[in-house]
C-alpha cells in the first residue's frame, strides 16, 4: 500500500489516495481550530494523540460490531479509512448539558441530562454548520428518513459503549460529534474521528476539562489533556 | 359576559379574565414590535385590522373542522377565546424560503419548498426563541411525543386550508407561527392569532410583501399592506 496525491486538506486532517482505491490515507495534523476556523493554533503531538486515541476508539467499537471506516494505524499520526461518500450531517450526542446546547436552552453548564439528546447539524462552514431538524434534511435531500433513523440509531449505540470506555478510567462522555459516510458496497458506517476534538469528556471527580474546550476557553494545556485522554483509555481494561 | 382584570400583557395583545371562567377577552394592540421586541412602533389600526383577520381565520378553520380557541369577536379590536394553558412551542410550517431558514440554510428568499417543513422553536424571549428538536422538547417536558406527532398534524392540515384561503385571494402563504394550549378538557387545540404578524403573506402576482416583514424591513406602510389582506379575505368567496 502506497500513499498517493492529496485528495483533501481539512482543518485537523490531510486525506490521501492510496494504490488501493476504496482506501484513503489520513495523516493528522497539530494544527487546533475552534469557532468554526477564527481561532487557530499549533499543538505539537496533538496529531499523534488524536491518530491514536481514535485508532483505539474505532478498533474498541468494531468489536462491539458497530461498522466504521477504519481499517489500521499506519505510523505516530497516519492510519488508513476506508473512502466513504461523506454524509454532510454531524450527528451529535449528548449526555451532560454542555457548549451550545447550554447556551440554545439556558442551561447551566455539568447538568446531566435526564434524557439522551441527539441532534443534527448540517455541514457548512460558510453557514456556521446550522442546527438543522428531519424537515431540512428531508428538504436538503441528505439521506432518506430511515437513514437518519438508522445514524441516529447507531449514535446512540456508540454511546452507550463509549460512554462505558470512558466511566471504566474516570472520564465522563459529556457530548459528541460523529460523521457518517457511504462505503463502496452502499452501507452507511462511521467515519471522521473520535477524539477529544469531536467529544466532551470530563474527569468524574473534578469536571476537569480533558478536550478541545482547553483550547476553546484558553483554561490550559491542550496537549496534556489529550494525553490524559490516551494514557487513562490504554491504562483502563476495557471489556467489551 | 363581562371583562375582569388584566391577565396578562404581552406585545400585541392584552388578556382579560371574564365573568365565565372558561373565557378570556383579547384586546388586540395597534403596537409593532419586531427582532425579540427590539424594534417597536404603534400603527394606528394595527388592533383591529388583526382582530378582524384572525377572528375571520379562526372560523373558517372551524368549518374545516380545527379546533381552535376563537369564540366570538366582540368589538373593532377584542375578541373572545377559550382559555387555554399555552405550550411554550411556536410551530412553525414553511411552503417558501423566506427569513430565518432562508438564512439558516443559505436559499435565496422566495424559493418554493419541494417539500412542506416543519420547525418548532421553544416560546422565551430570553433565549430568543431558538430553534429546537423532538429531543430538546422531550427533556424540556413541553408536551408528549403524541402530542408534539398532533400539534404537527394540525398546522399541517391548517397549512392546506390556508394555502387555498389565501390562494383564492391571490395572496401566497409563504409561511406561518402557530401556538397551540390545552382546554379545559385538556384537549389540545389551536390558540393565539393567525393575522400579518404570523403569516408571511405575499402578492401571488407581484411578490409584494403584505405582512410584518413590510415593518421588519421599513418597506412600506404597514397598515395599508393588512388592511389589504382583510379586503381580499373579505372579497374572496371561500368555500371550504
Amino acid at each position: 500500500m502506497e500513499k498517493r496525491a492529496m485528495l483533501y486538506e481539512g482543518k485537523a486532517k490531510q486525506l490521501f489516495e492510496t494504490t488501493e482505491p476504496n482506501i484513503l490515507w489520513v495523516q493528522y495534523k497539530d494544527a487546533l481550530t475552534a469557532f468554526n476556523g477564527e481561532k487557530k493554533e499549533q499543538a505539537k503531538g496533538k496529531g499523534r494523540l488524536n491518530n491514536e486515541i481514535s485508532s483505539l476508539l474505532f478498533k474498541q467499537l468494531s468489536k462491539a460490531g458497530i461498522s466504521n471506516h477504519f481499517v489500521k494505524r499506519m505510523s505516530e499520526t497516519e492510519q488508513l479509512v476506508k473512502k466513504t461518500s461523506i454524509i454532510p450531517i454531524e450527528v451529535v450526542i449528548r449526555n451532560v448539558a454542555a457548549g451550545s446546547l447550554a447556551r440554545r436552552l439556558g442551561l447551566e453548564e455539568g447538568i446531566p441530562l435526564n434524557t439522551t439528546i441527539a441532534e443534527y447539524y448540517y455541514k457548512d462552514d460558510d453557514l456556521g454548520d446550522p442546527l438543522i431538524n428531519e424537515d431540512h434534511i428531508k428538504f436538503l435531500n441528505l439521506v432518506s428518513s430511515n437513514q437518519l433513523n438508522e445514524m441516529k440509531e447507531i449514535a446512540l449505540r456508540v454511546n452507550r459503549h463509549l460512554t462505558k470506555y470512558f466511566k471504566a478510567c474516570d472520564v465522563e462522555l459529556v457530548d459528541f460529534k460523529l460523521e457518517f459516510g457511504f462505503d463502496k458496497e452502499g452501507e452507511l458506517i462511521l467515519s471522521d474521528e473520535i477524539s477529544p476534538d469531536t467529544c466532551r469528556l470530563w474527569d468524574v471527580h473534578t469536571n476537569e476539562k480533558l478536550d478541545k474546550d482547553v483550547f476553546r476557553e484558553g483554561i490550559g494545556q491542550v496537549d496534556q489533556a489529550y494525553e490524559t485522554i490516551l494514557t487513562r483509555l490504554k491504562g483502563a481494561v476495557v471489556n467489551d
